[in-house]
């Protein structure tokens, strides 16, 4: 197989939307109204964030395996070994949840 | 329950609209007309903060529990155990109430 | 009273407008043709300020009980004990009278 | 009087526009033709200056009793003691006349 | 032959886009259907990348020879010895694939 | 007379433009064709630069006296003693000539 | 001859577009197809740069005599001594080729 890792430049972020079915296994009922999108998923990969003016790297806000809230609007889809994944900027990202 | 906290990115803050009878009850006399929605909020839940272009984190100005006044546009819905929330930038919320 | 004191946020200030009267009772002529809106008002509680980049808080340049002349345009209304009051930004009041 | 004196806030300029005739006086023969509008003026008050993001105050550029030279579009009317005065930001005013 | 090397300026890539069959070859199943535009490219020159107002230089995160995923708007066209190449933004990369 | 100088502020720069029969004497032909305006022009007076965030004066790029190509569009116009000037940025003179 | 030399202002670089019949020697085929635009040309002369807010100057990333490709669109039309030449800023100059 060519390809084993994607790696995701600056301050991106790919994610893995939740399949439909089990977000409402118990977990949070978030209907589908939001044109039929499922707004959480799971992050899985990150970039190495980006440089501030003074060379320095400022880290990702989110980590690989975290479970997080998407907004209804942006992010760019990709599809890897024909899976559907989506990048987002780490700065739009709403928030995580934690167990 | 699969979830039990929210934790919002950045300088997000997330409220919760107070409900519109609390309001009457004695408190702040706030008629509804602005489109009918509830401007006062309680905040529950803030995120880390930003940081600056040295690499120090900004706190935010509000605090989880404090009563505070939101504008009457902008805002994202979020839905959290089927309880409607908001978030809401820092620097966009109005100001706050002190007993 | 559930409420008594309106902290504005960051460089907000919150002013009330004279009341036309009292503003030609030998004080400053200033006709009301500007849409009816009296430009002339008491800071009644100032913000914070804002953070720069350095994490210096920079100070609001009018303080409490100060008169002073607002822009035509611009200004969020809030009401708080059924009265009304404005929130402006430091930088948009246009200057104060000192007797 | 309740009123004396009028203070500008930061950057800000108070003007009074020279009366067309005096202009005329063998001095610099402006044509009224730019909208009616005389584009000369004397400084009036001004404001403490901005201060840079280290916390610096910048002084203004000019200073009263001052004659300038006044774009011909911008600036906001201010009516005290039932004259016309022009608050201009200092950046905007295009020079200044030295005898 | 008149010209032998292309070098880019500043933070601009320079990428040749994969041929449409060795796409299919094993490797990432990505369908044609983004306007027909191949979205895989290796990565041919590369510029010194930008100076920081601090007049460092910021190096860029992609290498000659790297195979990156291009986003499916913007670049530049530039025809070097009869063959297509395109001029990107090392910013608007979106990712690269890792063996 | 009651002026008789005229300093621009910042960085501005106050120009003359070369009578369109000089230009023609041996000198650079420049057809008279972008609109009718003569683009050559010398400097009659220059401000005293503007101060960048860290309260340097940032001096000038040309001097009184100097010849200067002008951009097609924009400068201010300003009549002086009946005669016209214009008034440019020097970030936006194109360049100068030096014999 | 009142003009020998043009001097470009800060970060502007002067070029010469290539004829169009050299170009075809055997170097390299760019059809004419982009609006009849030659896109390759010669650095004829090179402003000092631009002052950062440090006030160190940024040396442009061309030199005289080069050869460089410019962007399709964008540039100044200059006419010295009766032959045309653009004024391109030297960001966006695309790329130079080294022999």
């Amino acid at each position: 197989m060519a390809f084993r890792k994607f790696l995701p430049l600056f301050d991106r972020v790919l994610v893995e939307r939740l399949a439909a079915e089990t977000v409402t296994k118990g977990g949070i009922m978030l209907p589908e109204k939001s044109q039929g999108k499922v707004l959480q998923a799971t992050v899985v990969a990150v970039g190495p964030g980006t440089t501030n003016k003074d060379g320095q790297v400022q880290p990702l806000s989110v980590k690989v395996g975290e479970k997080v809230l998407l907004p209804e609007y942006g992010g760019t889809k990709v599809i890897l070994e024909d899976k559907d994944y989506f990048l987002f900027r780490d700065a739009d990202i709403l928030g995580k949840y934690v167990d």
